[in-house]
């Protein structure tokens, strides 16, 4: 069916903008003229740069009167720092807008109704859960009011992520290393904990190597691409440390990307020289999660990547807030050492948190495991 | 090239034989006649059968003489319960032999040399690897004296085979389970610690669903298959038991397969009404896992299905006794509980037991990881 090959296309177009787009969403558009043929292709490439439509339709000038766009999310219907792109597709005379995702904010939302005001057909589901998937970090992001969380491990085939004498160098190999730095550069914020912060010293920096930005490698760049130059992948770094212990010369605090601390409301922290935010206390111990991400949320993080250690990582798991699990696990056994989870509130077999495997490949001598909970936060959570 | 292609075809005959041939190996052979037509394929399906090298000639009949044979397997040269197919390549008239794998053992091996006394151009090389592969059990049994051992394990993304309280069905799902089965049937032992007889009664017998025999589902079967009927998969049930603990209502005894107890020579075994070996203490605790293998070999036990627990898997790593891995991981967290694997000799990143990945497929909602040692158990022995 011609509907869901141009909604694939428009998705495939939208995947481009991953990694430039947040606070916004990612958004693919693929315009055709009246007769059927392609005349306009965009996407939304960086945050106050042009909407995925007003690229295509520019390209596609007056040859989209009279045509079909479609849209992986719901045309927005709001001034922001750009203009509603419902009006820009009604002035341009498009006829029919198909839509994959409405758009679930009330401030941009509202543009389905304008285009059928204005006398366009509106026709919406093809590809609704690969659009979904596509822009899993914004919707939930919109939905929920935080921010997505991806949680990173790397662990033997037998789980563990150290051996027993505690050294980790390196289980995983140089590839999937890369690899995380790819996913650090796409994320809006890369949070550890205090433990980790303290037993290993990590810089969580991106340092994606050029051929690796994805930006570079996910295709031919229309010649029209809207974006200056590729964004400085310098993702906010998140240390969540209760009592303000994180020492002044840890490699966090070295001032090569930003740095938040978060601690407790009563923590002492007179010793701390580093921006940092006061939260509430769980009742089990540590910070209240969902504090910090709403916090996370109002800094405009859209998506946080989360690098552990096992502790935060269990405590992020009980709470049902990791909405992506990727796991590298490398070809070898421990049969010792700590495990990649820690605690995560499951006793018996029935309370185990299930996900379900969404893509499994093959990075270098490791494999790679990408899942997500079953059912999501969001429908957990209402 | 040629050479390649009819090998690949004659390592996928001999894998055919796969759960049937024991204590022989899997072989296939594919016949041209002089002009470089196929006139001939056969595999060894079950021990005693012709050789595939037998059943391709029957099918070549007076179309072999002058052709080209194509076997897995150095083909044999000594008269066992079949006589030597040197002699009846020999015989048939053909002039050349392209070999995979050379033959190990002193009583078959010798082939090679009588064709070429024969007269035979005789090649060896193509696809060695393959032909390896497809016949890892056997060679590992004729190369070291002991059976090939697979280590099977069922764990959550973050390593665990059970939850906290001890439960752990199910984990994973109905389709691995009957993989398991699958696997288990291929197997002429399966082995499992007193440990895990105690705490799950486990049956350890092989159910397959007929639809997932392998003779059945491995493509069509060529019409003169010389398999009478589907070889009845009771492997061995071995019990790995120091002490002679196991109960005498145990599953395992039941009856419903073959089931050998292995003790320790100074144990007390007053109340065991059981098929049992005794064996050699090993110097840190439970039984001497080298001579437990040996014994095996004795009873013409190619190959060892492992199933645990964890701490006699791990003794079974750490002794450098597990040829595959295969690790059922499902997805789910579990964040505590038993890890699938136990104390293997570990201390340090730098002894991890590395393997590489063989296979990786998803098998229902699982993924399963299939992985080999590197080096191998052989060239780590020598
Ligand atoms: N292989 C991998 O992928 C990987 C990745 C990262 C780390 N690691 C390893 O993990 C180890 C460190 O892990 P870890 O578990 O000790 O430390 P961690 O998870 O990095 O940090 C745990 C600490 O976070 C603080 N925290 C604040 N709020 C919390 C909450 N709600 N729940 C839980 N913790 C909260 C607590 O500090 P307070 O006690 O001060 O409250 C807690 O002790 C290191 O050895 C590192 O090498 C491995
Ligand atoms: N998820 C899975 O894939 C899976 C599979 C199987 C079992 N399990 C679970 O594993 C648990 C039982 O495991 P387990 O570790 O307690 O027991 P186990 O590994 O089944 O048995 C361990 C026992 O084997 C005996 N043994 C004899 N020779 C040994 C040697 N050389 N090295 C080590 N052990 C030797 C020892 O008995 P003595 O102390 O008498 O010497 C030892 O205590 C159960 O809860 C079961 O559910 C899970």
């Amino acid at each position: 069916m011609q509907d869901t090959a141009h909604m694939a296309r428009a998705i495939e177009l939208a995947a481009r903008g991953h990694g430039g787009t947040s606070p916004n969403p990612v958004v693919g558009c693929v315009l055709l003229d009246a007769g059927g043929e392609v005349v306009g292709e965009g996407f939304h490439a960086y945050a106050g740069g042009p909407h995925a439509e007003i690229v295509a339709l520019r390209e596609a000038g007056e040859r989209a009167r009279g045509g079909t766009a479609y849209v992986t999310l719901e045309p927005c219907d709001h001034t922001g720092r750009t203009g509603p792109c419902s009006r820009a597709l009604l002035d341009a005379g498009v006829t029919r807008v198909v839509i994959a995702v409405p758009d679930p904010t009330p401030k941009a939302a509202g543009g389905a109704a304008r285009l059928r005001a204005g006398g366009v057909t509106v026709t919406s589901g093809p590809l609704a859960e690969q659009a979904e998937r596509v822009n899993a970090e914004w919707l939930t992001y919109a939905r929920l009011g935080r921010p997505h969380v991806t949680w990173k491990l790397a662990a033997t085939i037998d789980g563990r992520s150290a051996a027993a004498d505690g050294t980790s160098r390196w289980i995983t190999s140089a590839e999937a290393r890369a690899d995380v730095h790819r996913l650090r550069a796409r994320c809006d914020a890369i949070v550890a904990g205090i433990g980790t912060v303290l037993a290993d010293d990590p810089h969580l920096t991106a340092r994606p190597a050029p051929a690796d930005d994805p930006s570079l490698t996910a295709g031919p760049v229309p010649a029209d691409d809207p974006r200056p130059t590729v964004r400085p992948a310098r993702p906010l770094r998140v240390v969540v440390d209760t009592d303000a212990r994180i020492p002044p010369y840890a490699k966090v605090l070295d001032g090569a990307a930003p740095t938040l601390v978060a601690i407790a409301e009563d923590a002492t922290a007179t010793g701390l020289d580093a921006d940092h935010v006061r939260l509430p206390r769980h009742d089990g111990g540590g910070l209240d999660l969902h504090a910090l991400l709403k916090e996370l949320a109002a800094r405009e993080v859209v998506s946080v990547f989360l690098e552990g250690g096992p502790t935060l990582a269990g405590a992020f798991v009980r709470d049902g807030l990791v909405d992506r699990v990727i796991a590298y696990v490398a070809p070898a056994l421990l049969g010792a050492g700590p495990a990649a989870l820690g605690e995560a509130g499951v006793r018996g077999i029935g309370q185990a948190h299930r996900l379900i495997f969404d893509e499994v490949s093959l990075i270098g001598p490791d494999v790679r495991l990408t899942a997500r909970p079953v059912p999501p936060p969001h429908s957990r959570e209402k």
